[in-house]
């Protein structure tokens, strides 16, 4: 059978001008995350299925790439790179000082229904502390988010929320049913998509009259993130989960201001709530200003419960996910990305093939000294050389002709200005090291 | 169901003692790679089944981990980066500039019989020339190769043939049924696993009298590499095959050894076939110096007739394809990988959560310094911070009590001597700088 035909529906190939600067963004990310002194973790592509099932409620179990292998086992690629993470927490979690850093890195398979934007295969790049219940171990998170944005030369504003006053408002509110809280905190998430009327709206329709007046004026406290949090106790009074929620949260901007995080990077947003049921404190999102329209490009949150109904110890745990693939799309807009079609800076032009060892050689110096080099393999017509040089983008030709080189000469053509200048042999590198800076 | 059972077997968690060191391996060829000029290619990790099928023989197809997903397609698991390689080549051919070349690294999946040191998920980092049959381009794979080893602190041997002088060798034989022609050349690749004397053993239990003497002359020939090929010349006497095979190899070395590549780093070797049916000019394999049991670390060879069989427009290819595992293993027996368990040079002690802004301040200033760091989260007692750097062979500690605070001083450990140092808090960045480096 041929080959002839594209990746599957949902899943891409990614070339050298997406694959650059791609990997230029992760890089950024990994040095950002080593900073904070999280360690990389890699763990395989196929999980058993019964370490995956049910884990992702129904619609997980229905998107997973699920199958028999070879041997009769129930096989599932990865879903996600955090229940991996708790399943090596309960392997090995005896050996591993806590807390355990860790970050991972790597792509997750969903079943979704293709559409635009919305791919099969997608990457995740996490970072996760495991058995801290600090508050600044939540900090951390936070900051080590909004370092990420601005390594990558964007600006970013994290909303933060606490799982526990939203428990509060559910609580005061009196609906206590998981489903209704889970409906109930749904609409309230809403309020940035659809807008407040109709958020609220929607809490009428499903809510009584009281949770409809209770959830209007929570969302709308206005003020800083200090001021906010301090209506919302009077708000809502005395309850162990306000008190819990507005501490956990005046402890992280506390940390965060004094670190140099101002309001404008890190602020208090009553109506993030997150989708997944298993945050039991502090959540948060991240959009990048310029790109608000993206929505969330990273975010996560306290679960202190999951390790242990994972299967694992009982250990508190606080992370964050980048969506690789929207940020790339983020900072695309904001042009932060420089689409480049390969690395090499110079092209060493090919006028015999009885030099090639030549040529070679020429390429070994620069390359020594990361030049990033490449040599044009035939004797081809020099307007098809410096065609191609072109058509690459390279900025720099090497023109190593025999009447130059008699003289010990050779000639650099730059190719944006068409100039071409001779210099001695011995000091092509230390030209091009300066042309190329 | 719960987590607590290990990966699938045959496939592996890393954590950071194994991620970290790995990662530092897979940078370093990363950097050699695109120093040639190879770009990035990434490739989804599921394909077609019919994109992959009977490309590998029967035993691929066995091996395949294939299954039918969400929407009854036929899918499977990538199980090289070649196959992926052709089907972009077919896809995309027209808008890429010929030579085309890319690296790629990625993990694929082989159902292989679960045993030590063999995995049904691992790595390969693969560089591949398409579109010119110049002997500069086999000429510079092996050099990528040898210089990715070199870039990695390792001595490699690079032994090198051509398909056509076996072709010629088989020729002459008078060994043509192509099913017998693979058997006589796997009995010629087994001289090193087996011995001379058993291998043609084997030649004389499946050929001729003939035939054995022919190969006996074939694999004794001694010598320089130009040396041997020039008695090969003589031995089989005059055939396009030998012609074309000598002059390539001829054309190769001499390219290499004006380059400056000495015979102890490149060598032709006669006993070198290969396994795979579709090299049609050069192969190779590389061993490592002090690590030559674990044979071959990389190898490839030239494929002009691969790209086109899979559907493909007709174009010449060569490549290589470091076996990452491998490579990695035998880089760990040479002492050539330091296991670290973390990143981070810097624990910053907890004495007070009051002080989490200015920990938060401290690690902040660090980090942006390059200098990874970490805060112990929880202002436990000072013998467990320092057990816990010990733990994770971070360093140094950085110990802000309030009594050195008020002094506007800060303490810092050095964890291997144990000596304790006062300095200015303003100094702290720059002392740690030159600690660290």
């Amino acid at each position: 059978m041929a080959v002839n035909q594209g990746p599957l529906s949902g899943f891409r190939d990614m070339l050298a001008p997406q694959a650059i600067p791609r990997q230029q963004m992760l890089d950024v990310i990994k040095v950002v995350y080593e900073n904070y002194g999280f360690t990389p973790l890699k763990t395989p592509a196929l999980e058993r299925y019964s370490t995956l099932s049910g884990k992702y409620g129904e619609e997980g179990d229905k998107l997973m790439y699920r199958f028999e292998d070879q041997g009769g086992r129930e096989v599932a690629l990865r879903y996600d790179l955090t229940v991996p993470l708790a399943r090596v927490i309960a392997q090995y979690g005896s050996q591993i000082p806590l807390p355990y850093k860790r970050y991972a890195v790597g792509e997750v398979w969903r079943g979704e229904r293709a559409q635009a934007g919305r791919f099969r295969e997608f990457t995740q790049f996490d970072a996760d502390t495991i058995g801290s219940k600090s508050p600044l171990a939540d900090a951390e998170i936070v900051a080590v988010m909004s370092d990420s944005m601005a390594a990558l030369g964007a600006r970013s504003v994290i909303r933060v929320n606490n799982r526990r006053i939203l428990d509060a408002l559910a609580g005061k509110a009196g609906i206590t049913d998981e489903k209704a809280v889970r409906a109930f905190m749904s609409s309230i998430d809403k309020v940035e998509k659809i807008g407040l009327g109709k958020a609220l709206a929607e809490i009428l329709k499903n809510f009584s009259q009281k949770a409809t007046t209770l959830a209007s004026g929570y969302l709308e406290v206005q003020g800083s993130s200090n001021d906010k949090l301090q209506s919302l106790v009077r708000l809502m009074g005395d309850s162990e989960a306000i008190a819990e929620g507005v501490e956990n949260l005046s402890e992280v901007f506390k940390t965060l201001a004094a670190a140099g995080y101002s309001e404008e990077q890190v602020v208090f947003d009553q109506a993030i709530a997150r989708g997944l049921d298993y945050y039991t404190g502090i959540i948060y999102e991240t959009t990048l200003v310029g790109a608000e329209s993206l929505g969330s490009v990273c975010g996560g949150g306290r679960y202190d419960n999951l390790v242990k109904a994972l299967g694992g110890p009982d250990l508190p745990a606080v992370g964050t996910s980048i969506g690789v693939d929207r940020l790339f799309d983020g900072l695309q807009q904001l042009g932060k990305l420089q689409s480049v079609k390969t690395s090499t800076r110079v092209l060493i032009a090919n006028f015999d093939s009885a030099d090639s060892g030549e040529y070679l050689r020429i390429a070994a110096e620069l390359r020594a000294a990361g030049i990033a080099a490449e040599i044009y393999y035939d004797p081809a017509k020099l307007g098809k050389q410096i065609s191609f040089a072109d058509k690459m983008a390279i900025p720099f030709v090497v023109l190593a002709g025999s009447t130059e080189k008699a003289k010990g000469l050779v000639a650099v053509r730059n190719m944006e200005s068409g100039e071409q200048t001779l210099i001695p042999i011995a000091k092509l590198v230390a030209t091009l090291q300066k042309m190329t800076s």
